[in-house]
């Protein structure tokens, strides 16, 4: 009986008793409910993939992308890797009933903050399937029930997926409802998750810009923000150009359209034109094409590369491509003060070797990771050791950064006292 | 030359700009700045007097009760109270720069996670005056920018108190927008605040549950819910009776209108009787008023005792009066399912001796603070230690509970390599 509810209300409500009945579950139940989702998704492999290749024909009728299509698509060995994430999910300390803070006042009142679930979360994403399994992996981890929403274009696999999912839960001692989907529901399932004021705990798109701005200003429900990065590398007088390089390089061109990957190249005006030399032939040679602005233009000997001219727009643009802003700043100061302008919060880079510039950047400039003569790709649940991670915040409230299993939690007081009452 | 912006936009770009300002500067000189705010308040003590004067006539003139008028009203010992009040804040440390975790990663790259201001914090609150400096010196502790909007009642005490604040600041490093109010636009003012993304980070509304829902319903940027708090006293059967008694009358009349006292009395079938005869009458004798439920007005031996009909509505009430609802539970777990439906997420209690009875309590019941065999009203932040409150969350995400300077923080991951790329 993993049947679905016919009406939204129904499967709100139902979603919600779910986040009841799992507060109290132990981490070891959990933990074995997980291991049944990991099997059985090995087992129905054949069923999801043949969901899948309905999606995948449609939208290859349709015109997809071949990037997007690489990203919808699933075969044995896809079902097989998205299963053993779950089996590292397993692998995970449970974050439910860590004691984060608490002591024993001088009453002799016991007060100590522990974890607890955040109860129902929600999600809305692109048309990926292993999100599917990941955001409905890591939020039952931590106690939470979760409510999805895929992008359309994956909606047979997705279907498939959490079918398998429910199917696994009924055989343990955990609610089915613990894994839903609005998906029948097209748009209006995603609108009722914005609404679900005292059934839905937290909203966390995963999308691109648009999904993001729409449910930050339509939802009437927590949002967390995640994913925007419109990244910038900043090249200080005082850098080891060959550190630049690699890093303008790597952060660049390791992986295109990531959130983690730069988006703009900021020059130190003293040594614009070295740094340019240095950097730049590495860049062009992977087919990076340069956004140039107008300081940059001015003082830049821009021959024998392949540039246009750049504006405001471009150091507003998250490429998601091979292509970069360029603009030559005086100092660190002025670094700073373009970062702040066009920055998404996601993370910021500075190369140099004086210490008063770091110190600068690192206090002057706000995001949710700074990376000082690093790659601004270590921005990453598994390279922090955080583990698997069900986005990237880039906003200030609840979480920031890269949000493991311990972001989907909330705390709670408990207060125990022996008929202890206020002087 | 403290003179505010003439225009809303202007406002919040100040605001903003004071932000990054701030974020670099230093506990001490935070503290300096928040000593000489501490200082002005006494030294200004007429002219803030003088104006709440006039205030307080023209609440007078309108009708308002005496419980407000009192909240309203400052003299030369509340100003010095507040000026008090400031300087315990002084004393807190400084929560900006605390690692909050970190670690060598195995490449050598070193993660550190560190606390940093939120940025701009709005405030949208009722005609309270010490509220006006106490959230202006949390936030400057916690090196933010702080943006009030305070009940329209208290406009010239509020006016004189920012006044002196900004004069204050007007003589240390820090920027005078560091504090600054909307009161002048009134309810476009906090129109603007909810409307702000990109200029508030976060928005505290503090008042009755109808500001706080609208500032949900309607803020585009992240609102923390705070202080409304429908709590309940369950007594367990196998509750000891003189805890129960004097934990209810603590919770329920020690301070009447207050968010962590109780609302609804709960009794386990199996004792009831008992129970509401030995708790009941010290109740009675402080002039409570019993709304009893239709389980409680079936079962219980009600003669003798002031009380009326209780029914959902009542259940759903946050009385903040001498009015209690009671009604008849089935053991723990028919408690636990009646707080789930009613309860605000402020502070539940159990007064109980069964370690099995509280272990359900405890992990069944989802709420920012849980007492057991204590009163409700050790839920504030100066009796857990935590310091001065901004307010108590009464939501799952960021800060749950007393929110202390801490909870006007955000964090972020500073990477420090030595030209470390992805592999």
């Amino acid at each position: 009986m993993t049947a679905h509810a016919c009406e939204l209300d129904d499967l709100l409500a139902a979603a919600k008793r779910a986040a009841g009945e799992l507060a109290p579950t132990s981490g070891d139940e959990r933990d074995v409910a997980l291991a049944a989702i990991a099997d059985a998704l090995e087992t129905h492999a054949e069923a999801i993939c043949a969901a899948n290749e309905r999606d995948v024909r449609i939208a290859t009728e349709r015109g997809m992308s071949t990037g997007l299509i690489d990203r919808l698509r699933l075969d044995h060995d896809r079902v097989g890797a998205i299963a053993q994430a779950v089996r590292e999910i397993v692998a995970l300390p449970d974050p439910v009933g860590e004691v984060t803070q608490g002591r024993r006042l001088a009453n002799g009142l016991e007060a100590t903050q522990v974890r607890v679930p955040l109860g129902v979360v929600a999600m809305i994403y692109e048309a990926r399937p292993n999100v599917t399994v990941d955001a409905a992996a890591l939020a039952l981890k931590a106690g939470n029930a979760v409510i999805l929403r895929g992008g359309s274009a994956a909606i047979n696999s997705n279907a498939a997926l959490v079918d398998v999912m429910r199917s696994a839960l009924a055989e343990t001692n955990l609610p089915v409802d613990a894994i839903s989907t609005v998906d029948p529901w097209g748009r209006e399932g995603a609108a009722a998750l914005m609404r679900a004021r005292g059934y839905v705990d937290v909203l966390i798109p995963r999308g691109g810009a648009g999904l993001i701005e729409e449910c930050v200003r339509s939802s009437q429900v927590p949002v967390i923000e995640t994913g925007t990065g419109n990244c910038h590398l900043y090249v200080d007088a005082s850098a080891d150009l060959d550190d630049a390089c690699a890093i303008a390089v790597n952060a660049k061109t390791q992986r295109v359209g990531v959130c983690n990957a730069i988006e703009t190249l900021l020059l130190d005006r003293a040594t614009a034109q070295t740094a340019w030399e240095a950097i730049v032939p590495a860049l062009a040679e992977r087919g990076v094409k340069f956004h140039v602005g107008p300081q940059a233009r001015e003082i830049l000997n821009l021959a024998g590369y392949e540039w246009v001219d750049g504006d405001e727009t471009d150091f507003a643009t998250e490429y998601l491509s091979l292509d970069i802003a360029v603009e030559v700043v005086d100092g660190v100061d002025e670094a700073i003060g373009h970062i702040r302008r066009y920055s998404s919060g996601h993370t910021e880079a500075i190369v140099a070797q004086d210490a008063t510039a770091i110190s600068r950047f690192v206090r002057g400039v706000d995001a949710a990771a700074l990376a000082v003569n690093a790659s601004t790709r270590f921005t990453d649940g598994g390279q922090l050791g955080l583990g698997a991670e069900i986005g990237i915040s880039t906003q200030k409230l609840h979480a920031r950064g890269p949000m493991g299993v311990h972001a989907l939690t909330s705390t709670t007081w408990i207060l125990t006292g022996t008929g202890h009452i206020r002087p």
